[in-house]
């Protein structure tokens, strides 16, 4: 595996492979094994596979901590090594973003519902750092977690906008045994909280239960979601939301594919969960 | 030369070139001896060569004739036969715009000077297509004309700041005998107005010439070439301007490389030309 540092470097290592199937990765390091999951399937799918660790600041908000989010460069690279990756890029910030930029990027749809509503910005942060990314790379195959529904939705809808030559890859949620969805906040869970988390998942479990056997409302869907959470954890309910996916629009009466999303806040860990569905 | 309507058709037929070098050409049609100095240039260096045509809603104001703008496929097409062109892409808009763009694309810079400052938005709508179209083509080398020396400037700020994967070649303004730039619009001047439409490119060579010569204070030099232009012709000129280029900055005392670029109004016709210089 090589380790490349700036997007000209990595563009010399990948100009011999443009005959090959180039898988690409993005992240923000930090690997759990949600991470793993993707390079797994990267790795199997294309011939050569590309992981980049970048924490973006465009996609940070004035009030959030970019200087605080965690960092493990040794550890992501040995976790990278054991999955066979190809290229791991670790651009610094002043090779992505040698001066301001001239042009900006927004998205007008997607973004202002979920955990976007509390993060304005933040999604276009997340375009723009993708949008060099797959012009650097210029991979056939990009990989994303579907625990992020919102931000593959708003990707998807970015890719196919302005008819970027890749597919975008949604891979399933990694889960521990007992359904909680992985999560480098999970370790932030007390002992008593790490022992309701699971509860997420079961909640939701059963508002496509409801769903599926014929409930129609969206709002009496979310309303037995909540008091499922309220009930089995001492979390407080940032959100549980139902909407058209992966449109991210308000449906009253349930149909067609839909995503019922929760954000639940515990003493030291804000964890979301997602089903997505058809009805 | 085959001609393709949709984006994929095109990138169906542009798969087996992959591995060759693709030049690509983007207007908006209604050719001149401009435009076939663009494609002219483009077949010599590449081994397979896109021409595309299509006028885009996007960058037209509201107060602009969007379809008032000339067209003649027929012609176009022959035209690009001629210059042995491999792929015409005259996409529908409906192709290109399917629905309603999630994503907006603008640019804070380059764009509220020149021919930027009487229509606001105008450079978003040049930018959001051609991302589209590079996308779609997947060139290795993109050709514009000089001419719209800004246009080139924004342009090359946008795939800089994007890495897009591509050289942007500028291609030297294609003039007449006299030294009038080549333009579409030239019949619609009278036979008088077409006797004095010269001057606007002498008096710009006048303005480089006193630049050279050792004059610093770019409100002289903008002054003479504006007085020269109304001496020798009855247009109305609409700026005479010298910025940095390609920043398009205001710079007081000249120095470094320069742009003095002039619009002039004649009773049917507005036309533009500009010199760049290094002093």
């Amino acid at each position: 595996m090589k380790i490349l540092r700036t997007p000209g470097s990595l563009r010399a290592v990948l100009k011999e492979h443009r005959h090959k199937q180039i898988g690409f990765v993005p992240t923000m390091g930090y690997f759990h094994d949600g991470h793993l999951s993707l390079m797994k399937r990267a790795v199997q799918d294309n011939d050569i596979t590309v992981v980049s660790i970048f924490v973006n600041p465009l996609q940070f908000g004035p009030n959030e901590d970019l200087d605080k989010y965690p960092r493990d460069e040794d550890r992501d690279t040995e976790l990278a090594e054991n999955q066979d990756i190809d290229y791991l890029f670790i651009p610094t910030v002043e090779s992505m973003y040698p001066h301001d930029m001239h042009v900006r990027l927004m998205m007008n749809n997607r973004t202002d519902v979920l955990c976007g509503a509390s993060r304005p910005g933040h999604f276009d942060g997340v375009i723009t750092v993708l949008a060099k990314l797959f012009h650097i790379v210029q991979p056939d195959k990009v990989y994303m977690g579907m625990k992020d529904a919102q931000q593959f939705a708003v990707v998807d809808a970015f890719c196919q906008d302005l008819n970027f030559p890749l597919e975008l890859v949604g891979v399933p949620t990694v889960r521990e045994e007992d359904g909680l969805a992985k999560s480098s906040r999970n370790v932030f869970l007390s002992e008593a909280e790490r022992n309701e988390a699971p509860a997420i998942n079961n909640s939701l479990k059963l508002g496509q239960t409801l769903a599926k056997s014929g409930e129609k409302d969206t709002s009496v869907i979310t309303a037995c979601v909540k008091e499922a959470i309220e009930k089995e954890t001492s979390g407080t309910i940032d959100y549980v939301e139902l909407y058209r996916y992966p449109e991210l629009t308000v449906t009253k009466d349930i149909c067609g594919t839909v995503i019922l999303a929760v954000a639940v806040r515990f003493s030291n860990a804000r964890l979301i969960d997602n089903v997505i569905f058809e009805v």
